[in-house]
């Protein structure tokens, strides 16, 4: 019914609109459960200071489960360094993929705003498809597309703060003004609000620790499979408006012979 | 992975946690494809003024598609309207089951607690399964628990309105405090939203306009239908604490040759 | 400017549209400053079982200061109990007035809306001026307005909880359908509730441990004044409509020479 | 009771806490009654294009009554605008305070946060006391902050929308990082918000178009004032805690002689 709704990155069809994150597991094993079952066919791996992976590394997992690797740039305070890992990055794993992150500090984890653009335009004009990690500001997000970026990816809340879309407009503003797919990435805790971020019309999620950090987080990732997939339903669906006003779903009067027939 | 995890209510076991409702369905035919893509396998019925359907009704659509019907008694202001209407509607469609609806006037569409509780003391002397329609009243949702109701249905937002759910607390704190099975009904407008209600620890979830009204119906209840999977998983997952502080999900430092490690 | 505005309670006047509780007080010293800095002219005391205050009592100090004694029937757990509590209240204190309070239990401290209801019926047949404290749920105020209570007084949030005004459309509701005044009571834990409760449409606010309980208790009566007057004067001013979209303040063109005429 | 409490920028005392716009105001002898009725020691002109007004001029109506005028530079999309918009307005006020503003466009009138930060440092680097307005991202505060602002003025929504204070978190976490005063500036519709502003820890509110097109000018202006006051005590008044659980105000039992006591 739903037919062929691809996520297209930079080219890429994606099948899954859930992009996963590695960073809190606490083993190899669940990791590789919760990601299958989380059906992703794009997760970040930190590259901060790169070396290839051996066996029985994140690297070898999921190249042996084809699952697409995206590299970012995980603890870089500037663009410099930013750029640096980027590049590193890019030869150790052979994909000129990346996500980019570039933080202010250590404590709110939150993107610099300056130095993020700074690096995205110097990462793009080197050839890379760059997936920056950015606040939720519409004019923010408009300036990283500006100068190429592949996509935007805007955070729900603070990383690992699991509260959820802290500002549902500021989401919708990036989606209408966006040239762009617009993933949300950081803040996610439960299913729900995945699912609302599909709604507001974003074209996918990313997130880790809601999964890997969960009791259950096989179960989690089902759920958030789930949710994905509900939200991306009910924003293409066309929702009933809000009102008011409370709407009979059935007319209150005259219905003595109709109601079986309704 | 998730096994058998049914919604048993007054000993029956359902599948599906997601509860139909028929009203603002524009064709039959709309409504079967709609329902069907629902999983859903139980569905309520007007019965105000009760008549065996024939063919081409909704009575004769549930029973061709084997999903249980659940009389309402929607359009009822008193409880003696209510209980009458529940008696009819028990001859006709061969049922001691009954959503139980008085409401106070037809602006509103809210539930009278008054004559609610009356309704649903009588009804169940008389051998009734009833499954009230209510407020979000914690008391209000104990006492339909205490006079022997085999579910408590309260309301997000008044009918139709598709606000989502008002005041999750009080939804949460009738959970809390319940001893039968919690199906949120009413003011469910998209699908995250009957995801929270299940995150909140709802048993399943009551809708109807919110599929048979959106733009298209069929793809609106494939979206309820993941999100009440979502959100169930997402309950039973344990999710992550609340954080007002961010958390790195990685380390931040002396990863020089672990990243792809992890 | 805004002149004479009293609210108007069973006919008797009070300029102060904030009402006071006078529980969780430390010291009776304390409490007589909060209450005079409040501006109050009429507050609760509790009357379970009573007995007239001699020298050094709240009784004592609201008679010293002129402000009205308002009985309550907190720790009621049904009407009968509460009858009888109002009666012996008024006996001691010589006054009609009742707050009335029928609780469910001692863990929600929520109402009990039958045992209200009854209650308030019984106490209004006998002479009573009943101001009800009742949950946000908009029939069961139009209930004890049309038994004849003198004002209807909803929940913001649970008493004691600070949570603010947890759904304010419910309040909205009220005052919408209110033929009695509506006074705010419980929930509030800073000003900014107070003056959106006033904005909400209502009447009045009563509070008690949000002041009592403060660090500074006087300071932070003082906010709570200042709040409902604010409220209530943004109420009456006639707010700008809400907006989705921005909307500059002055035209961003061909203001070559009127920038300082503007 | 409260004491000397001035907002101090730059050196200078302001007795009250609340910043006016003007732009909006129908007519000048209408916005000349709401600023005196606001209290306000401090008022925002545009200044694109200057030219010292005459009589009759709102900067003639500042004048008269003693309020501080600042200038701002709405309207400029670039820090070379900016910047030069700046200094005009620098000679034509005589004063170097300026309200800094580098929007993106003119449909979301949202700041530039790397013209922003560009324009400022250039500016605080030529002498000038300078106040921007900014997005709620707590790093772009910091940096504005950082190269030498004299205060910082986050948005609570954007410019002329009223829907208050989306994101109070942020504008929480601004103000824990601050090291310079934090003025809530755009997105204020009415006094609660201006309250909750205060509450969250700002240090002074700036708004217009609430007040200048509010049916009654003037009695907002008083709200706005109240409100101001209001938020300011309550944040200084240490709060009750918000409680999951209710909490009785009086204890439940053994009140049998006590209760006119307390």
């Amino acid at each position: 019914m739903t037919g062929h709704d691809p996520l297209v990155i930079a080219g890429v069809e994606l099948t899954s609109r859930l992009i996963m994150g590695t960073g809190g597991a606490p083993s190899l094993l669940g990791l590789e459960a919760a990601l299958l079952e989380s059906g992703t066919e794009l997760t970040t791996v930190a590259l901060r200071r790169v070396q290839a992976g051996g066996e029985g590394s994140v690297w070898e997992l999921l190249q042996r489960n084809g699952i697409r690797a995206l590299p970012n740039t995980a603890g870089c305070f500037s663009a410099a360094e930013a750029v640096l890992t980027a590049k590193l990055g890019r030869e150790a794993c052979e994909t000129d993929w990346v996500k980019l992150e570039v933080i202010a500090d250590d404590v709110t984890l939150l993107p610099d705003p300056v130095e993020l653009v700074s690096a995205a335009r110097q990462l793009v004009d080197d050839g890379f498809t760059v997936l920056p990690y950015t606040n939720d500001d519409p004019i923010l997000s408009r300036k990283l597309a500006d100068v190429g970026c592949a996509a935007v990816m805007p955070l729900g809340a603070p990383i690992g703060t699991g509260l959820g879309i802290l500002n549902p407009r500021n989401i919708a503003a990036i989606v209408a003004d966006a040239s762009v797919p617009v993933i949300l990435d950081a803040g996610i805790g439960t299913a729900s609000e995945a699912a609302q971020a599909m709604e507001l019309g974003c074209d996918g999620v990313l997130l880790a620790t809601a999964v890997t950090r969960a009791a259950d987080p096989v179960r989690m990732a089902r759920a958030m499979r789930l949710a994905v997939e509900a939200g991306r339903d009910a924003a293409l669906a066309g929702r009933i408006p809000r009102r008011e006003d409370a709407l009979a779903s059935s007319p209150v009067d005259g219905r003595a012979n109709l109601d079986l027939a309704m």
